[in-house]
């Protein structure tokens, strides 16, 4: 079923609850990240949370804090995960940035962090970010049970590995280098995007649940949700990289086409992918259905998710 | 108190034991890296597959395999942190001869993985690297106890992170670039490699007590020996840059003095960093009096530590 769009005090709701989970989170990420100091390796930190407190929308962490709400979960204990998930998320723009892979120069508006640094303080940096992430997770402020801690490192870790994300910007790379015409089509660039980004947006929700013991029904209900709007996610990207401006974006626009990427706003053009997304988000919000008003939230993000210009 | 040099037989008896070490390690890693399909994103499991199978001292797997061994621990849980700990090692390398950090095309007689590949694959391998290393450690096969498996995780991303190995080798870089009459001397130079190598070395022995269960004392003695013998050898290292050759040494040496790095060789001169050397292997090997015979091939690689020559 196609969702109604999203209304203008919709908006501001869901904007306003946003805005105090990314509040939240970064306070959170400011206990955590590294401080600044006058050792030799602070440039280190100061790459690191240059990254992390680069802005950027927090739809991650908010799927985590959203997900916790509805189970009844502690706050404290999703802020965590939340913080960690963030962290592997900028470990991966940073090092999707680097002049060997995408070779962006603008991120959030803000020069990206090897620009911002040197290339070797963004390895460093991401590589250090990526850790973190584990650090976080495995430390008994997380979750008190340790099955529930080595559960959320395994959900990162096999998300974010050779098998799902890092996976998927393989795939990504060798794509600009085919023959588009031969190799890609909308089930080729799905795989890729389910493993570069559906893959991370499942495991927030997992995280979720893991945190607050979810039934097998509610983790298939939760991860279909994400994977949904995860895939639509990235159909609004593709889109606001065609029609898109700099300013709004806070990052180079028409990249794609440049790069020789294929994408959902190519294959099945804007309109064809915007409608796709939107059919998306109608199906995520199905799936939470049973959940009734707690899950609001969720479903003004998957309105959100087709509605943003940014 | 020093230690009496290696004399052949020992260094006969090590090396066997030392080989079947490695031989049992690359075995459980061939069966725990991605296996090379026809997927596209194979590449990735190419060339993480390349760098871990390049070769290479297999040291730190020794360290735990032999720690287990002396507290009596399961092999095949030891074989796992082990390779878990290869598979971190070889993420480091990767990411430490990138064209923007040492820019080395050779690496143990073979072509790096960036040369081999090429730069984007070379960061996305060590990035899977490490993740993969978490997955091990996380997984129920490394322990019954999700409490070690959590400590484990712990552990090594302390070790590896920002205030551990990441830390050390910003640190390393940016010495690269100081004026170092002024601002180097032994103390900092100690400091800068306790947290490059010395983290992890350290971190090997207490996976192995981890394991295990080990008692504080057990963890003051093995920690101790393991943070001697990783900083001596670092001035091994140091050493044979100086006076070894390519061939040997299947790198390129010379290259500390080209970079204009600090070594123990020049605060020391040769032979100072070699009776320095000396002196941290005795002092490691005390460490573990306590545990007689059982400690004799530990004994063994802090004598080897010292008599190597590659």
């Amino acid at each position: 079923m196609l969702l109604e769009p999203l209304q203008p005090d919709e908006m501001q709701e869901f904007e306003a609850y946003a805005n105090a989970a990314a509040a939240a989170v970064e306070e959170e990420l400011d206990h955590l990240l590294p401080q600044v100091d006058d050792s030799e390796e602070s440039r280190l930190f100061e790459a690191m949370r240059y990254s992390v407190f680069a802005g950027g929308k927090r739809i991650r962490p908010l799927l985590i804090i959203a997900t916790n709400e509805i189970l009844g979960g502690n706050k404290k204990r999703a802020l965590r995960v939340a913080a960690a998930m963030e962290c592997l998320h900028t470990y991966s723009l940073i090092h999707d940035d680097l002049p060997c892979m995408d070779d962006d120069d603008l991120r959030r508006g803000k020069p990206t962090c090897h620009v911002q640094f040197d290339e070797a303080t963004a390895v460093l940096a991401g590589d250090a970010l990526l850790t973190l992430a584990f650090e976080i997770l495995s430390d008994k402020d997380t979750h008190a049970d340790p099955m529930a801690r080595v559960r959320l490192v395994s959900l990162f870790a096999q998300s974010a590995g050779a098998q799902g994300m890092i996976g998927g910007q393989m795939m990504d790379i060798l794509a600009e280098q085919r023959d588009k015409e031969v190799d890609y089509d909308q089930g080729a660039l799905a795989r890729l995007q389910r493993k570069k980004t559906g893959a991370l947006f499942s495991a927030c929700c997992e995280a979720g649940l893991i945190l607050n013991g979810g039934t097998n029904e509610e983790y298939h209900r939760f991860t279909s949700y994400a994977k949904n709007i995860g895939l639509a996610f990235q159909m609004v990207d593709d889109i606001l990289d065609v029609i898109g401006n700099e300013e709004d974006m806070g990052k180079a626009t028409q990249k794609d086409d440049d790069a020789g990427k294929v994408t959902f706003a190519q294959l099945l053009g804007v309109d064809g992918a915007r409608r796709q997304a939107e059919f998306l988000c109608g199906q995520a919000a199905d799936y939470l259905r049973p959940f009734g008003d707690k899950a609001h939230m969720m479903r003004l993000l998957a309105k959100f998710v087709v509605a943003r210009s940014n």
